[in-house]
């Protein structure tokens, strides 16, 4: 094998399918994709042209090496920045997206290619949701969060003045892109709160996963191939739930593990990213939902400790006492939790578990045990 | 049979099914729609909310009926008024409808009600695609155009500044009320430029209804069982062919027949609605259409005759000398039809036909015929 074989032997990217039929697609996974980006999407796309959805801090690290990439497969671009951050997830933005991608002339089977973080991705999904009602999406996600999470299962949106994410589409991707030299360049943080959403799905249904994270998760954090195998395996798992309920009508949820408590505490910062990002809420909160769990006698404390230590390992936060500052008390905690939009007609719904890998939704769960659970658990 | 019996016997709707798989559901014909509204939709759809979305005009007529219903049907519903005319179909409208469902707290299983004509159909349709990405959504069309076209398929969106409904999505009803009663507050001019598309169906494919129509046409205008036999026979037809193309990647092209010359000519009069409406130009467009086919040898003149004779018959405008105004020249009228967004990479597509019921798409008609075509056709 010579040298050239040899490396791309090496850099062949892992594949994930998405088995969703004729929305089904692929996920490739692995170093020097934005290089390589214009080749795979001529492969299998049929458009000549892409409007490159990104963010003023993507764009200064990566944009100049995706637009070489699609020149190289003979994809023609043109280049839509935004702003970086959540409040880009408006319709004023939305609608600036949409007028760029029809200013560009751009058609049905020509794609939008996000390149960024959740906010791009949702931001880029839903305007290609609907431009023609439906152009071609490919998702080239940059962050850790994006790359397991938010670029796999179809969902786009934005943020109303009444909640987050409640205007969008269901709109599947015909390609992900996950390059994972792109990680090497998040700050530490940024990649511990997106390995929440790893360990996430060993401990939704995925025991023998999280066993293997409690070994390895420092060379996932250092990169290369358990990095890449890691990544992959959170495809796997969100894409297998994905596929037994592509539009969130029931075992969907499950992939909110974690979420009711985290949005709470998401809520009760004000979305002050310096004090808490989403992936540390994430952490918290599945810390708190199997400690619930046990004091609701279904599951073992053991298995609560199992996660709390795993985490705190990790470096993530793992309780409301890692939280800087001071936190509303455990009343006005119930209340960010009741205007959760996954709150059904006033009962409580959560994600609960009888162990690690044995996450199911619970309905009906009182909200008097939620409370009394809020003030053990609260720092005050 | 009592007379209350013989009166329900007699009431009973017309039903229309729309073979989408999961996206399945029922098209009601008939009188009385309205007043059973609630108790229909309580039977079908798990939410006991509504928001009413409807225009100023339709609000004046229709409204109170409607919400009379709903509340025997044990539906509570909010009302969203918006102001009549194409220019409603923004982005700013779209904003103002999302946000009036969001303040009203309704949740997926709850219904968006399209009470109108088609611009309402299509904002109303979109807003319950995208809010918390997707809601149940309810049609109940209050012109003829809306009942035998926009309320069947799914299409559903808004124009841009860079052209007509550009942007939505594809987001099916649930359930289309079409009350035959509230045709009889239309003027006849909006009547029969309704009608033009019932005759279109006859054109595309239904060479027998054509011929029906021909014998029938007067009892369709005068109103009862004609007309709902008229009505339902459209929407079985234009079902049948969303069946085989829900996306619009072949076939639906058809229900274009008579647009592309239409559209132009909507342009050409800059959609001043005093000149030619929608159905009007869809008309001289199916004239055209036949008789451009006749021209490339592809049917009959004895069809394009029989074609402008009905329309004519009918008190339809059928040739562009019916337009009232000076229309642009035919060079102006090319581009019109090349702006049209049906025209793709450069290649002129055009719903041509073999024959009254044989309509077909062609592909790569030479632009330098259909220019000979107009300066033929041409009043000046």
């Amino acid at each position: 094998m010579n040298d050239a074989a040899r490396n791309r032997a090496i850099d062949a990217p892992v594949v994930v399918e998405v088995g969703l039929g004729d929305r089904g697609y692929d996920i490739l996974i692995g170093p020097g994709l934005l290089d390589r980006a214009g080749e795979e999407i001529a492969q299998r796309l049929p458009g000549t042209r892409a409007a490159i959805v990104t963010d003023e801090n993507v764009a200064t690290a990566h944009l100049a090496t995706l637009q070489a990439g699609l020149d190289r497969g003979g994809v023609a671009s043109t280049i839509i920045t935004l702003p970086p951050g959540e409040k880009t997830k408006s319709f004023a933005h939305l609608q600036d997206v949409v007028d760029g991608i029809l200013a560009a002339r751009l058609e049905r089977r020509d794609s939008v290619v996000a390149l960024g973080g959740g906010v791009v991705g949702d931001l880029a999904g839903f305007a290609a949701g609907i431009v023609r009602r439906g152009m071609n999406f490919v998702q080239m996600p940059t962050s850790l969060l994006a790359q397991v999470d938010s670029s796999v299962g179809g969902k786009t949106g934005i943020n109303s003045p009444r909640g987050k994410n409640l205007v969008g589409v269901f709109h599947q991707p015909k390609l992900v892109l996950a390059d994972t030299d792109v990680l090497d360049t998040l700050p530490l943080r940024e990649f511990r709160a997106g390995y929440a959403e790893v360990a996430k799905y060993g401990l939704i249904d995925r025991p023998d996963f999280f066993v293997w994270l409690e070994k390895n998760w420092r060379d996932v954090f250092a990169g290369g191939a358990a990095r890449i195998e890691a990544i992959a395996q959170s495809c796997r798992a969100k894409a297998d739930v994905v596929a037994r309920d592509e539009f969130e009508l029931g075992d969907r949820a499950l992939l909110n593990l974690g979420h009711t408590f985290g949005h709470a505490l998401e809520g009760a910062v004000q979305y002050d990213g310096a004090r808490l990002v989403h992936g540390e809420g994430v952490a918290i909160g599945m810390a708190l939902a199997h400690r619930f769990s046990a004091r609701m006698n279904l599951a073992s404390p053991d298995d609560a400790a199992r996660v709390e230590a795993h985490l705190q390992a990790v470096g993530l936060p793992w309780r409301m006492a890692d939280i800087p500052g001071e936190l509303p008390g455990a009343e006005a905690l119930l209340d960010f939790i009741t205007q959760d939009k996954k709150v059904s007609r006033g009962t409580l719904t959560f994600i609960l578990t009888h162990g690690v890998g044995q996450a199911f939704v619970a309905k009906d769960v009182p909200a008097s045990e939620v409370l009394a659970f809020l003030k053990e658990s609260h720092p005050a």
